[in-house]
């Protein structure tokens, strides 16, 4: 069991940007940030549920075929769900459509109780207000032996990087400068020390960093 | 003739450190960003007068190499220089030593008016009290037709990239968090249009990211 970081990140340092709106729910910049991994072969077929088999198939699909391997179970922030955008209607089932493509349990962070959410293909949506080392052993108590992932976004993230509960911390950095957005690295001074550094470049362009301890 | 940068630069973008004393006049997080790349052979020969043939000489040194690489004239910002540490000091001739290892004219941005200083090896620092363009302008009449390379520190040199004026930008990325320093990238979204992004992963585990127009 390892808890799990994979994150798309600009050169600058943002993982999330600051013009959401219901058009656009990640921002305008999200396309530039996330276009490499979304045009890969793996998440074309998970994600949007395209069988034409059409995809890139180099480094950034290894990548995001080791996204979906071996997880048990999600956890992610409100915002990351679309409880931010949405806040008062308790309909609302994020903005991951239908079947969304997480397939385990998904534990949203929020101090509003919800109740429990079943979307058709194997997610179910769990509302928690708890804090990271409270969530994650929630977590890993349905993940069955397999790996929980921190999805996002970044505040929510850098919250468990900064207790230190993180195993492998994947970031897929776009040499794009976006200059503005929620940072990932901020008070983060010296959480290198105790993880290995590895990393290697697309043929996109992107840099795929991994730090592991 | 094009101008460019070498850089180097923590994961969260810190280029230069708070910490600086006049015993470790670049603080003392400075030995952890450059020390993969003053390991190289060319930087022991070229900076330290090491003759003895040791350092490393993989991909990190192809780049120490290139830094050196037909350059024909260098801008520093005061701080680089040393003013900022010794401001009142006539006799203050900087940080790198009686032979600097520049070998070319030095164009150092201050405020204040000093007399030019030749240095052992073909260095010769003079002193400008100029905008970014105007300054390169003097730095090109110098340079022969070679490159003229803008040095530092991380404001002046994100002066530089924000004005314009630099056709190659180099920036060798340290997997480390510095969690304080001056950022490079601040105010800078949208710099990578207009420019080619290529990257590599040196044996040390430094990322190698260079922009070229």
């Amino acid at each position: 069991m390892a808890v799990r970081v994979d994150f798309n990140l600009s050169l600058d340092g943002f993982a999330t940007t600051t013009d959401q709106t219901p058009e656009q729910p990640m921002g305008a910049d999200w396309m530039r940030l996330v276009g490499a991994y979304i045009a890969t072969r793996t998440m074309r077929e998970r994600v949007f549920k395209d069988t034409s088999g059409e995809g890139t198939t180099g480094v950034d699909d290894r990548y995001a075929r080791a996204y979906f391997d071996n997880i048990g179970a999600e956890i992610m922030g409100a915002g990351m769900f679309g409880l931010h955008s949405f806040p008062d209607d308790p309909n609302w089932k994020g903005w991951w459509g239908d079947e969304p493509p997480f397939r385990v349990p998904v534990f949203v962070l929020t101090h509003r109780k919800r109740p429990s959410i079943e979307m058709a293909g194997g997610t179910t949506f769990h509302f928690l207000d708890a804090t990271p080392a409270e969530a994650l052993r929630q977590a890993v108590a349905v993940a069955g032996g397999k790996d929980v992932r921190v999805g996002g976004g970044a505040s929510t993230v850098r919250d468990f990087l900064k207790a230190g509960l993180v195993d492998r911390l994947h970031v897929a950095i776009v040499p794009i400068l976006l200059g503005r957005g929620i940072r990932l690295w901020d008070d983060l001074r010296g959480f290198e020390l105790g993880y290995t550094a590895e990393s290697e470049t697309a043929e996109s362009g992107t840099i795929h960093l991994t730090f592991r301890r």
